[in-house]
C-alpha cells in the first residue's frame, strides 16, 4: 500500500484549478480591484477585463456579448433560468417539462414551485441507458407548457443527452401551435468534453460554472437568448443588465473566462484520450467481478465518467477504503428507509416507469453507486492502480460482499 | 500635474485585497480544490477549511457557527433575508419597515414585493443629518409588521444608524405585542469600522460581503440567529444548512474569515488614524468654497467617508477631473429628467417628509454628490494632494461654477 499515492478520480465533483488560470486571476487581483461600476480611470480598466471576459466567453460559444450573464455558479445560474422564465410569465398555471435525473438544482426549484402552486412539472423518465427520449420530451408538452428543461449530460452517470433532437421536438411544437417554449439546459458537466455552440445545440438558456472547467469556484454563466425574457431572482445595483444584481465579481469571471477558452483548446484531444482511457477502465471494471453493473449507456456517456454498481456492498466503505489508499472517488449513498434517496439517478434507470424520481423502497440497499471521474491529470497508470486497489477492497470485504 | 500618481480614495465601493489574504487564498487554491461535500480525504480536508473559516467569523460577531451562511454577496445576502422572511411567512399581506436610504439591494427588493403586492412596505425617512429616528421606526410598526431593515452605515454618505436603539424599540414592542418582527441590518459598510458583535446590536440577521474588508469579491455572509427561520431563494444541493445551495466558494470563504480577522485586528487604530483624516480633510474642504456643502452628519458619520456637494457642477465632471489627475473617488450622478434619479441617499436629507426615496424632479441638477472613501493606504499626503487638484479644478471649471 503506497501511503503518498494521491490519485483524484472526483473531476466531475470539481476540478482544480488550471496554472494559467490562477497566474491570470493572481494578476487581475492585484490591478484591477476596482468596481467595475466606477466611472474613474481604475474602474474603467474593470470594466474592460469584464467585458473582455463577456466577449470572449461569448465568442466561445458563439453568442452575443449582451447574451452572457455572470452568476455565482451554475446553481443559482438553474434557478434563474427556471425561476426568471416562470417569474417573467403571465399565465396562471404554467407547466415545465423536465426529467427524473437533472441535477438538484434544477429539480429542487421545480418541487418549489409545484409544492407552492406556482407550476405544475412533469419528470419525463429516462430509459434504461440513463437517456431520454425526445419523443417522451414532445408528448409531454402542453398547452400552458413554458419551459423545458434537460440537462447536456448526467452529473452522476455522465450519459449524454440529445439535446438536439429535444430542441428540434421543441422548435417544431412551438412552430405547429405558435408557442413560446423556452428551452434551457445545464450543461455544466458536458461543457468539458461536448460541442457547446449555443445555436447548434438549439437552446435559448444555458447553465454552466468555472468549478467544473478548472476554473474558478463561486462564479458560472447563464446564457440567455436575446429573445428571451427573465425576471431576476436577486435584486439591487441592477449590474449584468439587470438581470444579477450584486458588484461583478471581476477575479472569478477572468478566471472562468481562460478557464473555458483552455477547455474549448484542449476538448479534441482531451476527448480522444479520455474516451479511451475509460474504455480500458470500464473494461477492467466489469472483469473485476461479474457482479460489478456499469449505469448508464456505455458509449453515449462522458469520455471521463465511469459509475458502477457493486451489489449489496455500501458505496460510502468503498469510498472511505479507496480514500484510504489515496483514490478519491465519489458515491451515492443507497436508500435509507424512511429518507428520500441520494442515488435517484441510478435508481431512475431501472424505475422508469415512475416520474418523481424522490421514492425510495426498503431494501434498496444495492443500488448504491460508485463515480469514478477522470481529468486532465488522470494517467493510464492511476487507472492501474485504481484496479488494483479496489480488487484488494473487493476481497477483503468478500464477508460482507457474499 | 504629476501623472503617475495614483490616489485611489473609493475604498467605500470596494477594497484592494489584503496581501495576507490572497496569500492564503492562493495556498487554499492549490491545496483545497475538493468538494466540501465529497466524503474522501480531500474532500474532508476541504471541508475543516470550509468549517474553520465559518467558526472563525463566528467567533468574530459572537455567533453560534450554524448562524453563518456563506452566499456569494451582501446583495445576496439582503436578498435572502428579505425574500427568505418574506417567503417564510404565514399572513397574508406582511408589512416590512425599512428607510429611505437603504442600499438598492434593500430597496429594490422592497419595491418588487410591493410591485408584486406581496408585502406591504413603509420606508421611513432619515433626518436631514442622514440618520434615522429611532422612535419614527417603532411608529411605523403595524400589527402585520414581520421585518425591520435597517442598515448600519450608509454606503453614500457614511452615516451610522443607532442599530441598538432600533433593536430596542422592535424587542419592546415585540414584548408588549407578543409579536415576533425580524430585525434584519445590512452591515456591509459598517463592519471595517463599528462594533459587529451581534449579541449587542440586537440584530436577527446580518448582511455584509469580502469586497469591501480588504477580503475577495463574490463572498458574502448572512448571520441568522438560530431562532430565526428562513426560506431559501437558492435550491440545490442543500449547502449551507439548506439555505443556500451551491458547491461552497472555498477560496472565498477563507479569504473572506481572514480578512474579517484582519479587520477586526486593526478596526481600533484605523479608526483613529482615519476620523483624525477625515476631520482634517473636511475641514479643508469646507475651506475651498463656502458653496461646498457636507452630506450627513459631521460626527456620527463613518471615519473614511466624506461625501459632499458642489452645487451647479456635474458630479461626473468632477470624478473625471480627479481621475485625469490620478485621483479616484466617486460620485452620484443628479437628477436627470425624467429618469429616477441615482441621488435618492443625498435627496433624501433635504426631503424628509416623502417616504419613497424615488422622485426626482426636473432642475434638480445641484444635488449630484461626490464621495471620497478612505482606507488603509491612505496618508495625509494623499488628502493634501486631493485639496491641491480640486482647488485647480474648481478654478478651471469657474466658467460652470459661476
Amino acid at each position: 500500500m503506497e501511503k503518498s499515492k494521491k490519485i483524484y478520480l472526483d473531476f466531475a465533483s470539481t476540478t482544480p484549478v488550471d496554472p494559467r488560470v490562477s497566474f491570470w486571476m493572481q494578476k487581475i487581483l492585484k490591478n484591477n480591484f476596482a468596481n467595475a461600476s466606477a466611472i474613474h480611470n481604475l474602474g474603467v480598466e474593470t470594466k474592460k477585463i469584464l467585458e473582455k471576459s463577456r466577449m470572449n466567453v461569448a465568442k466561445i460559444i458563439e453568442a452575443h456579448g449582451d447574451e452572457i450573464i455572470f452568476t455565482s455558479g451554475a446553481t443559482e445560474s438553474n434557478n434563474l433560468a427556471i425561476f426568471g422564465t416562470l417569474e417573467n410569465v403571465k399565465s396562471i398555471y404554467p407547466h415545465i417539462v423536465t426529467t427524473n435525473i437533472e441535477h438538484p438544482s434544477v429539480l429542487e426549484v421545480c418541487k418549489h414551485l409545484e409544492k407552492n402552486k406556482k407550476a405544475e412539472v412533469t419528470y419525463v423518465p429516462v430509459e434504461e441507458s440513463g437517456i431520454i427520449d425526445p419523443k417522451k420530451i414532445r408528448k409531454a408538452l402542453k398547452p400552458n407548457t413554458v419551459l423545458v428543461s434537460v440537462m447536456y449530460a448526467n452529473n452522476e452517470i455522465g450519459t449524454i443527452q440529445p439535446i438536439q433532437e429535444v430542441a428540434k421536438e421543441i422548435r417544431y411544437f412551438n412552430k405547429v401551435n405558435s408557442k413560446k417554449i423556452i428551452f434551457h439546459s445545464d450543461t455544466t458537466q458536458g461543457i468539458n468534453y461536448l460541442p457547446i455552440r449555443v445555436e447548434r445545440l438549439g437552446v435559448d438558456l444555458m447553465s454552466f460554472n468555472g468549478g467544473k472547467i478548472y476554473g474558478p469556484k463561486g462564479v458560472g454563466i447563464l446564457f440567455k437568448k436575446r429573445k428571451v425574457e427573465l425576471t431576476p431572482t436577486i435584486f439591487g445595483g441592477n449590474q449584468e443588465f439587470g438581470l444579477r444584481s450584486g458588484t461583478e465579481n471581476i477575479v472569478g469571471i477572468a478566471g472562468l473566462s481562460l478557464a473555458l477558452e483552455i477547455t474549448e483548446k484542449m476538448k479534441e484531444k482531451e476527448n480522444r484520450r479520455l474516451t479511451n482511457l475509460r474504455d480500458y477502465f470500464i473494461q477492467k471494471l466489469l472483469k473485476l467481478s461479474s457482479e460489478i453493473k456499469l449505469n448508464g449507456d456505455l458509449y453515449k456517456r462522458l469520455p471521463n465518467n465511469i459509475n458502477i454498481t457493486i451489489p449489496r456492498l455500501p458505496s460510502d466503505l468503498l469510498v472511505l477504503e479507496l480514500s484510504a489508499r489515496g483514490i478519491f472517488v465519489s458515491e451515492k449513498s443507497a436508500c435509507k428507509a424512511g429518507e428520500a434517496g441520494n442515488s435517484y439517478v441510478v435508481e431512475a434507470l431501472s424505475r422508469n416507469k415512475s416520474n418523481s424520481g424522490k421514492i425510495c423502497k426498503k431494501n434498496d440497499k444495492k443500488i448504491g453507486s460508485l463515480r469514478f471521474s477522470m481529468g486532465r491529470q488522470t494517467t493510464k497508470l492511476d487507472i492501474d492502480y485504481t484496479i488494483k486497489s479496489l480488487a484488494e477492497i473487493l476481497k477483503k470485504l468478500k464477508r460482507w460482499y457474499n
